[in-house]
């Protein structure tokens, strides 16, 4: 005998989980196909090389890699950033800009697994390359937002920057040497605190104004609306600035879109990597704030430098599909809860039934409803817990009556109704019904 | 400049073929979610003792298998049947049986890539575990057929024999020892012939008139119908067996059901492998049946008997996913050519008209239109090209009349029909119908 175990940082989907995480893949993909984004797949699989590019770093350590039959160094993907950078350049004769995809799908990162990290996770991106245009920006965070909105999370906010006005502010400052050690430090904000940033950056500038001035910059929408946070900031960067100007523009396409109300500047997101140079956005959930942004992203200036010399800027972003099902299932959210393997169950109190029990569940499929039947002779009691663990809200039964007359007898599982005797026809009005008591 | 190379025998999944490609997963999940089956999902690695058991031989040769930074011994997935096996041990006190699940997930094998075969492909298996009954079976089979006729395949014949039925014969003609060499033999009847299987056969028992008699077992449905190659079978078995009426009892449910003309016995089907032990099937498209079974499976006795001391009887198929979308591109069937990265692009004639047009598409997508905006400031023929080359039936421009009065430009790109000036309501309504002219 084997020892049936899963390996660490790993582990089954059941069924539960796997409906809702199909559920919530198959909103997103229809919210990302009513903006004419299209799907792509990469293989698991690549070059060792393609995927760590010259410098592995952190991410060496963590890539799943390996030698094949033939000898070739290949690994597993780690993210989707990377092999949508090296599917452009692999397919770019097959492809027209501007190239709109999404890509929901596994990576797999050998970190060790903490609460709520598995070496296994799903990624969720969007982007949009081949130009760079205040639509292309408005349109993702748009996406963001109809995403979100179109899962029932309403209570959110997506805090945008820029990181071109940040550069310039630095550059202004003299720092911009330094950048690369700013970002990462100010990055921590959230995490370090306001004191412990400013501790950082002293050390690092040798220089307490400019670490101060860096502090005032990044808490410049602190108490302000977006306009007024927008106006102080374009004073301290030498007044307006094509980076200023394309952050009011979006800002105001996202308000004649009315969905301004989620969207918030925040000048202290500047995302930790150097890739982006445009507009950077994370998103939070209100009322579950300290489990970090569910979906962020930015603008960056070159997607394929690794792999072409066409410069291919392009704006994208991530949703943190594995962390948007843990915070569901903690809102409590109906779409954490709502789930069921089936509509009905036909329920077998006699074997007698079946072949009738097989065609008249055929008759309810027809009508669109979802139907399960007991086929095991066991006591009623076995199989109404079938249908509760199975959360299937209504059960139907037969007698010699209903068989003659081609009905059955429909039960609500809930509160134990119990039906007239009823055709398929009616009967899947009642189960499909949005006012279905059960 | 790395060289952006897919590894040997991988492929990237280029829109057209994604979406083609999730057009038939969406429909094959609802049809199995409507006969009450649900969604698992497993690891894609594994610890490799687990996926390969006590034995490798073929398997162990193929599988991608490496030792992990903890030193561990594991392997990529190689299909879907061991995970799930695995997977019912694990989980056992959380599932209730009957368990039905289905399991759409990539695998991975290291054989040499020939003409459609890759080392990264799709299985597509559906199960239901935990009884060895009659509607059980019927219930794989009538599966079997509504998947293709929800992919609008008719022309399609599942082919079913019976394990049980032809080693009950093997054991009447006294060469039951011999019974796993002979299957290996028969499996191959449609490759080599059946004079070169009469010459193996003749070859391994050693008696001429042994082989004859299999020979004629095999091909017992030739020019019969169900029904008489059913009795003639029984004739060479010793009567009605349970096995014969197992076979009767789900011939007369799909015959009850309305898709019986799907179906046919014939007793040269038998399925290498020793692991079935009752009902077996192979399915065939009319016109290609060059290319090979399209969905197969059989009932089993014992589905986890390497992990657990449970007896798992169990039924299943599984559908090869690749070939399927081989043969609908081969076909020239509509689910291999319709699709289109949107319903409607938006043109760019001015940028001026940019904010309205994000408007107007936000209000077509209200309305359940999918619609895409060209951005860029490109020749109208480049934009053009772009909507041909994503396959968008209809395109969308603006003037100053229209904008002042909340209004589009229709037109089909097909036939370029150019419709009057519309809101977004009547547009979608044109373009959304049915009877669309594009």
């Amino acid at each position: 005998m084997i020892h049936s175990r899963v390996l660490k940082g790993f582990r089954d989907s059941l069924p539960k989980q796997e409906l809702i995480k199909q559920q919530i893949i198959h909103t997103l993909e229809a919210v990302f196909q009513s903006w004419g984004f299209v799907p792509i797949d990469t293989p698991v699989l690549e070059y060792t090389e393609v995927l760590l590019g010259k410098g592995g770093g952190e991410t060496e350590k963590q890539i799943f890699h390996f030698f094949d039959n033939g000898k070739r160094d290949v690994a597993m993907r780690f993210d989707l950033t990377v092999p949508f950078a090296r599917f452009m350049a692999t397919n770019r004769s097959q492809l027209q800009l501007p190239f709109k995809r999404f890509h929901i799908a596994k990576v797999w990162r050998g970190e060790n697994p903490q609460k709520g990290r598995y070496r296994e996770f799903y990624q969720c991106d969007f982007d949009s390359v081949g130009i760079d245009s205040t639509l292309a920006d408005y349109e993702i965070l748009a996406m963001m937002s109809d995403s979100l909105e179109a899962l029932e999370l309403n209570n959110f906010t997506i805090k945008v920057a820029h990181r071109g006005l940040f550069n310039l502010f630095l550059s202004q400052l003299g720092v911009e040497n330094d950048s690369v050690e700013i970002l990462r430090i100010v990055d921590k904000l959230a995490k370090i605190g306001q004191e412990e940033v400013t501790l950082q950056l002293v050390e690092l500038l040798a220089a307490p104004e400019k670490a101060q001035a860096i502090l005032g910059y990044i808490q410049a929408s602190v108490g302000k609306n977006n306009e007024e946070s927008l106006a102080y900031v374009e004073t301290l960067t030498g007044g307006t600035s094509p980076f200023s100007e394309r952050l009011r523009e979006v800002l105001s396409l996202l308000e004649k879109a009315g969905i301004a109300q989620h969207f918030a500047l925040d000048f202290s997101i500047t995302r930790g990597l150097d890739y982006y140079t445009g507009i950077v956005y994370e998103t939070f959930l209100d009322e579950l704030p300290e489990i970090g942004s569910i979906c962020s992203g930015g603008r960056y200036n070159d997607l394929a430098s690794l792999y072409t010399k066409e410069h291919l800027p392009g704006v994208g972003s991530s949703i943190g599909l594995d962390r948007l099902l843990a915070a569901l299932e903690e809102l409590e959210h109906p779409l954490g809860k709502q789930w069921s393997s089936a509509d009905v169950l036909i329920l077998n109190q006699d074997d007698r039934y079946l072949p009738y029990a097989a065609r008249f569940a055929r008759a309810l499929r027809q009508e669109g409803v979802r139907c399960d039947i007991y086929y095991a002779s066991k006591k009623m009691a076995v199989q109404f817990k079938y249908a509760e663990h199975n959360n299937i809200p209504y059960s139907v039964t037969f007698d010699e009556y209903s068989t003659d007359q081609g009905l059955g007898n429909l039960r609500c599982n809930h509160n134990r109704q119990d039906y007239l005797q009823l055709a398929p026809e009616a009967m899947a009005k009642i189960i499909l019904s949005e006012q279905s008591a059960c």
